[in-house]
């Protein structure tokens, strides 16, 4: 959020509606042999136009050289500075499946299945990334855990993914990982970071002593790794702030949830990018702001598969007609993150961006890339400025100051 | 102002001159038709041959997004964080007029003549924009309305413009404006925001109440509208700050108070820029910083006329050999904020800016443009970091740590 109380009369609710177009790990990097970014290498006729069209710049999600998660690159980019505002991985997890009862005073966490040796040594992170069908059974089975007082619940997530949540008096999330981040290495015990905690770390400890008895003869799910122990988080709502009624539109679970804590009006919709357009032009009326969210770019980059991160961008490129076909007052491209298929994970690069309204002609630059957004007149600039420049080119910021 | 006390002892004083041409209003945008921003189409000889000479980018007044009022536009410039650093309308227009008597404890505001229906509703905001000729008998009128124990002058600006000021024990300007910003509704009336400005208040309705006596048969400026109440405002002086000894050179009022407030030395000019460039001349030798206004791109901007906002870039330009003459060891061309007149408003883009001193040689621009400057070796910059370029170039600002 732009925290600034000197600017808030200057924001306006009006008519006119922006679409903010987040394409997850948008930004690359050249590849060693063709010394061409993934974006440099798609063929990208619509995303070169919109380009020609628009005020171009690059993103700083945080700050120079930090490479964020996937919370702080979006709340970036909704206007809020990531290192004032932080969402725990558990947190943002719990707001974004539906089924999840989370409420204040809980504690959530992340939950990993993963696969253990004998000697408890970690041996894969993700479980072989076994599918939901495999591991919904099994969250139902670890909900049947029962811990002393404590409330504890296990919803399935996604894959290889699951939601605990923790309800009892007294509960802190101020704990400790498991994840060792590297395998070979026995899981960590969750510890207390401060006195409060210590029941919780208990409760915690005691539940995955149980998951392990539990899933003991599974072949590849037989641990899991919490992470992320989190609280209700409380970010003032963009809504509020922007005198927006924003709708998010998202396949994925993590990025409802994000939107969600934001004061965003989470929008169902299917699995595929083309359900999320369809949800878009359905409800296109009802908002004045949309969140929409591209996830295959990052998905294909964090796999480190050059190839598949340009098919992606190639997809979402064909996408773009329709987004045009509904005339947004502001349509913007933006990424939370630069994901470099060459490092496969998420990079502190400089992300393009883009932003299409009436007020703009183009300026000179013929395709939308790492190196021609350099160029733009949006120039280099921390990504917290996207929404002010959103809210000024579709009428709903005015003039400061006498 | 730079506000590091680092810093404070890196700045020197020297025999070196800065020239800073502020150009009201200088950025735009491009014409539907031709594409092509005001700056673009203008044939701007002088300036473009500035810009091959010239270290250039872009500013951002305030923030992303942002359109700034001419304050909060020309504080930024001379060093001022503009959300720091607030000067009301009211304070602006009497520190500007000479012959206002506004001391510490006063309350002053801006004034309008305007037009009202026999129902007060109120039809023209700027009462037609009637003449000085015409207004200054009104005030003097004005001038005479006696409010029980406060003080109250009426002082001509310009125009449909004047000052009220009100002299009293307990004052305060805590209070809300009388402007609806729109025709055809009532005009307010003026509310305390505190308990303090309660019989400040009530003073300014009594003058409003006996205005319209005093107005009534008029027939365009047959009411007032008051707003921007403010006491005197309090800078750093960046005089002291940067040991500077800086004169300003303004035809319009408001700049001069600008220029005032921040602890520069106003200097007496005539009404054209002509004159303004006299006044630089005649007295080039007794400061060793100039602030010279250029007001005609704003204006031009501001109603919409693309074409007039040309011809006046086409007319400042015929001026710069005479600033080029004084042999500045810097010179700079700045703008508080863009006019785009496709927008006939302030808006947030970017403004173009030049610094030319013994230490530039160009960077390959061929031509002082919005989309030029996007490329020029300063980048896009936040203006408040346009002094300590120039106390740089000029030799006055030193090195800082060992």
């Amino acid at each position: 959020m732009i925290d600034i109380p000197l600017l808030r009369d200057s924001f306006a609710s009006t008519d006119s509606k922006i679409v903010m177009l987040v394409v997850d790990g948008l930004g690359g990097a050249p590849h060693p042999k063709t010394k061409r970014s993934e974006l440099e290498t798609a063929n990208l006729p619509n995303l070169d136009r919109l380009a020609q069209e628009s005020a171009c710049g690059l993103t700083i999600p945080v700050l120079h050289g930090v490479a964020p998660g996937s919370g702080p690159g979006h709340l970036a980019l909704f206007g809020y500075d990531p290192l004032k505002h932080i969402i725990g991985r558990g947190a943002l997890e719990a707001v974004g499946v539906e089924e999840v009862d989370f409420q204040e005073g809980d504690v959530v966490a992340r939950g990993n299945f993963c696969t253990v040796n004998p000697d408890g040594l970690l041996l894969d992170r993700r479980a072989g990334r076994i599918s939901s069908e495999l591991s919904e059974p099994l969250c139902y089975e670890l909900d049947k855990i029962e811990v002393d007082s404590i409330d504890i619940r296990v919803y399935p997530v996604k894959d290889y993914r699951f939601v605990l949540r923790m309800r009892g008096d007294g509960l802190s999330h101020n704990l400790t990982e498991m994840d060792p981040q590297r395998i070979g290495v026995p899981l960590q015990n969750v510890k207390a970071l401060s006195i409060e905690a210590r029941a919780t770390a208990e409760a915690a400890n005691e539940f995955v002593r149980q998951a392990r008895q539990v899933l003991m003869e599974e072949e590849r799910a037989n641990m899991v790794i919490l992470r992320g122990f989190s609280g209700m988080p409380h970010l003032p709502s963009m809504a509020r702030a922007y005198k927006l009624n924003p709708g998010a539109i998202a396949a994925y679970p993590m990025y409802r949830g994000l939107a969600a804590i934001v004061g965003m009006k989470v929008l169902p919709t299917g699995s595929t990018f083309d359900d999320e357009i369809e949800t878009l032009v359905e409800r296109y009326e009802e908002h004045d702001f949309f969140f929409i969210h591209y996830k295959p770019a990052d998905a294909a980059g964090e796999d480190g598969d050059f190839d598949a991160k340009v098919t992606a961008l190639e997809e979402l490129d064909r996408h773009i007609p329709r987004l045009l076909e509904l005339e947004p007052d502001v349509l913007m491209v933006v990424g939370d993150h630069s994901t470099p298929s060459i490092m496969a994970a998420h990079s502190w690069h400089p992300v393009p961006f883009l932003l299409r309204s009436r007020w703009t002609e183009g300026e000179g630059l013929e395709t939308f890339t790492e190196r021609t957004c350099a160029q733009g007149s949006l120039g280099t600039i921390g990504a917290v400025n996207v929404m002010p420049l959103a809210l000024a080119h579709s009428g709903k910021l005015a003039k400061f100051g006498a």
